[in-house]
């Protein structure tokens, strides 16, 4: 509080107000949003997360303009703005700045929601199975990068004369499987535990890996900087070593973890003994310079043998709910379909491009399913949908080209589609092909847990 | 994003990085330190709140400089800033930045912590008990807050010649107990549900609305601005009407929250739609100019007959675990006890007026406990140290006199001594009252909740 007269003070606690009200404003919308359609698609026999992110888009920078990352540069909703202005005796023109100063606060609400359901996949991953397929996961993730990769960026130069950089930015933005989302379908879809949705979240661990190293090399590449082996060695290899960590770890931490959890008498001990290990877990994955989601995975992992287990689960279930949701919604919300309007002409050739980009992500993808050998009987297509999905990684590649204006306005439109098609696709795809299928495949999965996969209660 | 260049791309994962460690590592010290001492203070049969605190000031303001709220104006931990600087490769100097522009999100982690746990404390009250003790609440609120403010106000006027300002403002920073608190040390110690407990909450909630009033009242007497009634009236009206409101929807809103939660399909229903109502509740509080927090309060009430009112405490239970531990070990780390050390001649006097401020402010709150008529047997002591706890309330009017220049040093010292002392020892006290006696005075507490009052497992 530095304020020097009580005037201020006055004016600081009308910012309070409106500030309070943005905020449970935001999660009102948020919320009311995203149950309304996640209820419709349900009883469609759609997984709810496409009702989050088409809850984001109706409410965020293609919609109302009601739920605005500041990364969209676009004007707040003009109702909102009075709503507020009024309410807390506020002047209109403060309220924007309010809006766009407490959105952190609201991403990092979010992004405690996806580590929560990153660690839950790693909880309720069966390890035996996941190391069993890991041949098969590899094979995935090197197929599902290289031909998505290869295809749009040779595609773009031959085919639409894009540059070799624009072009690389757009191949590298196909390449990375969005974890959170896929493992947000499978979890409701109740294929999480299957061989099929053990592969899926194996390759995507994988992808994230493989998008840091590409990223890393891209970047190189486009700063016209020599491009260094040595860091990309350190990359991989630190990633490596920190999923042998995980995977070693849970034979002999999680024992050690419920003699600990045994001995603390504080109430609350499974919760917040978990959120330390994910936490500590997250710190040593971004220390050493890899993803901090990558780090909630691989604390999952760790604990995925604890006989507390299920406890765990439960306590962690209304985190991701709540908080999951809002990370969903917020990915909907910072599309901006505006420009892919097929009626306007100047529109047209990014929607060529787009639809390139789609049919490649989509195929890349799917043919990945076909990379592996096995000798179980595993449904191929279920897991080349799951790879589909791109998300806020595919987001991230685009907001580096954009930012450092490397990109087209069509091309930056044609990598935008290309992520909104396959996030949104994806589940519905997957939904299609395991229509009446019971999840099979050798795996049988807890009753309570099919029944109730992500949710709660 | 809105970076010009590549390089501007790189440094801006790099301060990504260093802002996800320095939002780790805060989690970390906050849990282990919290949970360290909470573990202590089990054994020794006292409340885990006051490990929480003592959490908060052994890493905070007062002490190692690791957990250190931008208010505080301190400087951060150089071993911190290093471990940081060299982790993420920025440099040295950007450290604090990124730390206090960070420090938003994590309070707003901790109000929502804050705010589950009065929504917790809502929905555990017996309804009946309340209405039952409204009475004794009012007079125990009234005289808990009339006491202590014309004590203190008269007290420093004529004991230490303190002028008329200042003096009201220690007065009324004596004035409203600190429901977070009071509720968090009732549920630990299985009393919430007692008679004692009603009476203390239904108070610390009136409290809060007479804080409310006594703030527009001091903050237009201190700007010398004419006393005007109408507000005042506007603000106690629009309080009654709230509480009678979330009263009398408890009877027929709940029964509609159940019968909607039977129609909703989605995973994660019940917990979803607790919290759109207690965000609901929120917004309704702040729009006709009431804190927040008691909205959260409210829409506890409002869901406490609900049939799924078990299901409900047990998915916020782990939210209030995790985020309430967050908001006390602020509160913590937010206190600056260097003032107040005795040997340092400069600060004696302040000294003398805190023991002063600290005496009455302890006195009037337990002579509130025998304010009131009641025909049961009622342990007026427990509700008098109940209302002890002045906490964040007190913190706030110590803020506005602060940045209004209103206060001397020596002043400043003695209200935050006194909002010290009374958090402090209201747990340890009530304790020491408590030691071996099982709470009785004609209500019963289901075994599951006596066994684990506000943590979870």
């Amino acid at each position: 509080m530095m304020m020097s007269s009580l005037l201020s003070v006055l004016s600081t606690h009308d910012i309070e107000v409106a500030e309070t009200l943005i905020g449970v404003i935001r999660f009102l919308l948020i919320f009311v949003a995203a149950r309304t359609l996640a209820e419709i698609l349900v009883r469609l026999s759609l997984p709810t997360i496409v009702g989050e992110l088409l809850a984001g888009v109706l409410i965020g920078a293609s919609g109302l303009h009601l739920l605005l990352p500041p990364s969209a540069h676009a004007s707040l909703n003009e109702g909102f703005i009075n709503v507020i202005s009024s309410l807390a005796s506020i002047p209109a023109e403060a309220v924007p700045d309010l809006y766009f100063e407490t959105f952190p606060s609201l991403q990092a609400v979010a992004t405690l929601g996806l580590y929560a359901l990153l660690f839950l996949t790693g909880l309720e991953s069966e390890l035996e199975e996941l190391v069993a397929v890991g041949a098969q996961a590899f094979t995935v993730a090197m197929a599902g990068v290289i031909l998505p990769f290869a295809f749009g960026t040779f595609g773009l130069m031959f085919l639409f004369q894009v540059d070799l950089i624009p072009a690389i930015f757009a191949g590298a933005s196909m390449t990375a499987t969005s974890i959170g989302i896929t493992a947000s379908v499978f979890g409701e879809l109740g294929y999480l535990k299957t061989r099929e949705g053990q592969i899926v979240i194996g390759a995507a661990v994988l992808d994230d890996i493989l998008g840091i190293v590409i990223l890393a090399v891209v970047v190189a590449l486009a700063t016209g900087g020599a491009l260094e082996i040595a860091p990309i060695v350190k990359l991989v290899l630190a990633a490596t070593v920190f999923v042998i960590a995980a995977i070693a770890l849970s034979r002999t931490a999680a024992p050690g973890f419920d003699w600990l959890l045994d001995r603390l008498k504080a109430p609350g001990a499974v919760v917040v003994a978990s959120f330390v290990i994910l936490v500590l877990s997250c710190f040593v994955a971004t220390a050493i310079g890899l993803e901090a989601a990558l780090g909630a995975f691989a604390a999952g992992l760790i604990l995925s043998s604890s006989k507390n287990n299920h406890a765990i689960q439960q306590s962690v279930l209304p985190l991701v709910s709540l908080f999951a949701t809002i990370f969903f919604v917020l990915v909907g919300a910072g599309m901006d379909l505006s420009v892919i309007n097929p009626l306007d002409p100047s529109s047209r050739s990014a929607l060529i491009v787009a639809g390139f980009l789609l049919v490649v992500a989509i195929l890349g993808k799917i043919a990945s399913g076909w990379s592996f050998v096995i000798d179980k009987p595993t449904n191929r297509l279920v897991v080349g949908l799951g790879m589909m999905p791109r998300g806020e990684v595919g987001l991230i590649f685009l907001g580096l080209g954009t930012s450092a204006g490397l990109l087209t306005p069509s091309l930056e439109a044609a990598i935008l589609l290309m992520v909104i098609g396959t996030t949104f696709l994806a589940p519905v795809l997957l939904r299609l092909v395991l229509k009446d299928k019971k999840p099979g495949g050798g795996n049988s999965i807890p009753d309570e847990v099919a029944a109730d996969p992500v949710g709660l209660i």
